[in-house]
Formats: C-alpha cells, structure tokens, sequence
C-alpha cells in the first residue's frame, strides 16, 4: 500500500484536517503519481458539506491536480517516471458504452467514477481526491502536461479548463462570434481566456464593477455592469453565445433575450433551484439553452496542450494545505482571483 | 376596395359573428385571393380574446389560407390569375435585414406584419385574416399549391405544419433519431407525419390513452401514456429529439431526462407561465432546450413541395363559418382531430 498524507473533511460541518492513509497499491495499468499542485474547485466544499447528498467521511477532495509520475505498474505504456501529469475531475469509467466510446466518458452510461465523491470500480472503496501528496490513477484517465507552463496555474485547467474549453469546441465559438461570459470567477475567466483565444469578441457581464479592468486584461473586449440598465443597452439580441457560469440564482431570461437569433445560452454553472424559463423567450429568435459538463478525456488533453501551444493557465493565489478552511471561506465571499491551489508541499 | 366578407371578433369576450369590410385596392405587387377554406388555430383563440394583449377589433382572425388568385397588381410576376396559393401567419416584414435575407422572416429585426394581430406596414391599418372570401398580399408572402392535394388538408400545413416542419428540418432530424412528440394535436400530429416521413423513429408521448390507435395510424411507432410510470420505463435517456408542442404547463424536467447526450427538446408550445428547469438536467448529458416559431416563407414554400410530394396533409374537420364559436369551445376541450377548416363557401 501507498502511504498517502492528506486534507481531508471528517464530517459535513467541521473544517478539514491532516489524514493519513493508503493508496491502493498499482494495478497493472496504474499510474502513481507524487502531487504537486491542487486547485480548491467550488464543487470540493459543496460535497464534503454535503450539498449535493450525503457522502463518506473522511473525504479528501480536489480533482484539479498536476504532478509527476514515481512508478508505474507494468501494463503502462503512455507514462514513465518523471512525467509531468495531471488528473481532472475523472478517475474511471467503463470503457465500452457508447458515449465512453464517442470520448464522453463524462457520460458514461454506467456513471464515471468521481476523483472523489465516486467509488473505485473494481474494489468499491471510496475514491480520495488531490489535497493529498500521491495518487494512483489507471493510465486512460492522467493526461500529459507540458513542462512549459507554470504548473500551479496548470492545476486549475484540469476542472475549470476543460469545463469552458469544451462547450466553446462544442458549439464551435470562433471568429465572427460575439461571447457572453456571465461571472467573472474560476470558470468565467477561464471562458474568458479561451473565447478570445477562439477569436471570439467577448464581452464580460457582471454584477461587480470591481471586476472591469480585470476582465479587460483577461482579454474581455467589453465589460457590462449587468445591474446597470444603461450598460445593457444595445445587448439586446446582441450574442451568438453567453456562457453562464454562475451558480447563485439569476434572471435566465434578461440573458436569454440578449442572445440574437439561433443564439445559444450554455450553463456551466448551475443555481441549486431552478431556473425560470419562458418558454416565448426560446421560440422568438430560435434560441436554445443547453448545459455542458467538463469535457472528455480526449478533449481535456487536447485543452493541455492547447494551452501549452497558446500560453494560457488560470490566474491563482498559491496556499498552504492548513490554509484550506480559510480558502473555503474566501470561495464563499467571492474572495478569489481567480482559483486556490494547494502547494503540496505544505502538507 | 374589394368588398370583403368576414367572421370576426368584436369584442374579447362576444362569439365571432359576421362582418362585411374593405380590403385594399391592389398595390404594384399585391395578389388578390379568393379564399377556399382557413384552418382554426389556437393563436385565433388567443388573439382575438386579447389573452395575448389587447389588440383591435372587429378583428378577423385565420392565418391558414388556401384559395386561388383572382388578380394581381401590375408588378406581379410570381402568380396569375387561377393559380391556386396559400397565406400563413406573416404578410409583410422589412425585406432588408439580416435575419429576412436570411429568410427568416418571422424574425425580421423591425417585426413581421401578422396577417391578422399585426398592422399593414405601408397604411399602418390593422391585419385582417382568413376568416373571409378574399385577402390581398404582396407577392413575396404568398405560397405555390399544388393541385393534387385535398385543399382542406393544405390550409393548416401553413401554420401547423410549418411550425413543425421547421424545426424537424433545423435540427437535422432523419434516419437513426429517435424522436418523440410530446401532445397528440393540430401540431403533434403534423410532427408525427414529418418526423415518419424523414425516417425517424417516432414515439408519441401523451396524457390520452385514447389516442394510441390514432397516434399509430398518423405513423408512430412507438406509444407511451405519460402518467404511467410503467409506459415510461426504458424512456429514460433515449431520445435525440422531443418536440413539445403542449402549451398547456407541465413538467420539463421529466422530458429533458428522456433525452440522450446532445438530445433537444424542441419547443413549439408556449404555457402561459415559465418552465421550471434545473441547470443540472442540462448540464448532465449536455442537453438543450430550443424554441422554433413558424418558419420562413422559402422554407413554407418548401414544406408545401414535400407535402405534395409525399403526399402529406393535415387531418381536419370541415365547417361552416356560423359553427366557428363552437369549433373554439371544442378546441378548448381538446375535441378535435387534429385541425378545425372553415369552409369558405358558408360565407
């Protein structure tokens, strides 16, 4: 077994705390992997708080994790010791549906298996996540970082990356395209970075004024104080997409008349009610609102290196392991510009 | 003027009763239409109630026109006298913005001209309807119909079945979907036709066990009683496409689950009161919920084309003028398969 030291929630309402346990020992196409950096996703304390269900105890979660491979067991053929690596919000899934095998392992028919929060799908122990100095992972589901980027603004691609990157692929965001983004947060300047980077024009709707030279210098070619009627002036039918990243409840349907005809309102972030949609608000101007969940594996590698190419990392405040609670905290208030990352370091 | 007989509403709340009315002298391009039957659609209810705003009267309701031209303005070349034609919902729109060069007229950024609700855009006179012997419109909103089919049969196609022929054809609907059409009426049963006739598998979900037989005679080949918890096993996940045409409220959540990754549902019913949709069920499974209103004129043009060709009508019951407060009572019972069409001739 694989001595593994951790972070990790004890209960729903305490503040995590150090763990010690082990990892399972390689499996012939394991990778083990020494943890470098983790980012602190929102999706970390909605499920060790148990927002979104009950779940096990102790939890250690983080699914935004790069680091570099120590051993490999003998099956594996695309990693080697000393590789720079990353694990996203996947570990496993079966392989063979049909949507596993259109590289939509998010969708697995069987249901993937969480890098925390899900089970393992041979010996069914409960999956630990990345606040943690080693992982093992089955070789489809690490991917290859290059050695060019920071790496601790690598670690944030890995959730809030892919989940941008993808719908953007998805709906073919390019050139010639006006962007919404809604939320200037952990996806959204993510969102931002990669619609302009697609050749998109990009225009940053937010309730926070504070955040306009920010989204200026992520790349947003506009900023609209979405409180303020004046600036939404002339963004009616305005957008071929808005991408929405936020999750607290919001007005759909200002956003929904802000898109121009066939325009697309894409969900990544998503309220815990539900949201208000008229059904007019669609069938004048053939709008559509669709969701979008991570990205495959194939996708999240073609993200890396995509980024690798364009010099793109999320902009990140580095932490202490002993100072996630107080990260949690500042998630919470809005606090972040724009994602935590562990230094394993410290643990 | 051309004298103009009518039945129309005087009031929201007085049955429809006969009315006597000039319609415009022809303008350069203008077509003048001697009407053979018009269908009775939900819309006339609505409007002529005021229960979509208040809107004027007396005001003619009927926006599913087939009859034969009897003259033409000295700029038509599109039509002669004797050519059988059809009117749907749209009479005018500015002809120059994007969304009408890209014949999508009912979209047109200064507004379509409603052939009835809407206001002529050079007299800015109220529209008048199909509810009457003769109607005048310019040439670019009048329909070709071919001889072969039974007229009554025709009228709803230019609103029925344009608003489901549209966004069956816009989502690329064919050969290996699976499609379910959510609500057995003037619209369902059109969508059943067309999504038979483009080769999907077709599953119709209803509230109505009565409408099985039916269902399977118009070409479904699947049935499913949507109250019944047994029917809708295996429903899970299995559509690509729901066309919603139900505009009574009911539950999104339940038909966003029947879809599969990438799955639509496509609305063309509007409740009077917002859906409820958790951003979950978009998110997993990366679906969509997309709005279509009527269609274009080349794409109604086109619809009438495959209609001929594949020899596809609307089911309907014929009446006489007198009898169209009963047909609306019937209609709002749901008594009616599938499509009220005023006989003309009982003018």
């Amino acid at each position: 077994m694989i001595h593994t030291k951790a972070y990790a929630a004890y209960s729903a309402t305490e503040p995590l705390a150090p763990w010690e346990f082990d990892r399972r020992e390689l499996r012939e196409n394991d990778v083990q992997i020494e943890i470098i950096y983790c980012g602190v996703c929102h999706s970390d304390i909605h499920t060790v708080r148990g927002e979104w269900g009950p779940t096990y105890y102790p939890h250690v979660p983080g699914h935004e994790i790069v680091g570099r491979v120590t051993n490999v067991g003998p099956a594996v053929t695309r990693y080697k010791q000393g590789d720079l690596v990353g694990v996203g919000c996947m570990v496993d899934s079966c392989q063979g549906c049909p949507n596993c095998k259109r590289d939509l392992e998010q969708f697995c028919v069987e249901g993937m298996s969480g890098t925390y929060g899900g089970y393992d799908r041979i010996d069914k122990t409960p999956n630990q996540g990345g606040y943690s100095n080693q992982i093992v992972v089955r070789q489809e589901f690490v991917l290859k970082v290059a050695e060019s980027l920071p790496l601790e603004g690598v670690a944030p691609l890995l959730c809030a990356g892919i989940t941008t990157y993808s719908p953007l692929r998805h709906w073919g965001v390019g050139k010639g395209h006006k962007v919404g983004v809604l939320g200037l947060g952990g996806l959204g300047h993510m969102a931002v970075k990669f619609a302009v980077a697609f050749g998109a024009e990009v225009t940053m709707l937010s309730t926070s004024p504070s955040k306009e030279a920010d989204a200026k210098r992520l790349g947003a070619h506009r900023f609209a104080l979405t409180k303020d009627p004046e600036q939404l002036k002339g963004l009616n039918s305005y957008f071929d997409f808005i991408i929405d990243t936020v999750s607290a409840e919001h007005d759909y349907g200002m956003y929904l008349n802000m898109l121009n005809v066939d325009g697309t309102l894409i969900c990544v972030g998503a309220p815990p009610t539900p949201a208000q949609i008229s059904a007019f608000s669609l069938i004048f101007g053939r709008r559509k609102i669709g969701g979008s969940l991570i990205g495959g594996i194939k996708e999240t590698q073609e993200m890396l290196d995509f980024c690798a190419e364009h010099n793109i990392t999320s902009d990140v405040e580095v932490i202490a392991a002993k100072d996630v609670n107080e990260a949690y905290d500042r998630m919470i208030k809005g606090d972040v510009r724009y994602r935590f990352v562990i230094d394993m370091k410290t643990l």
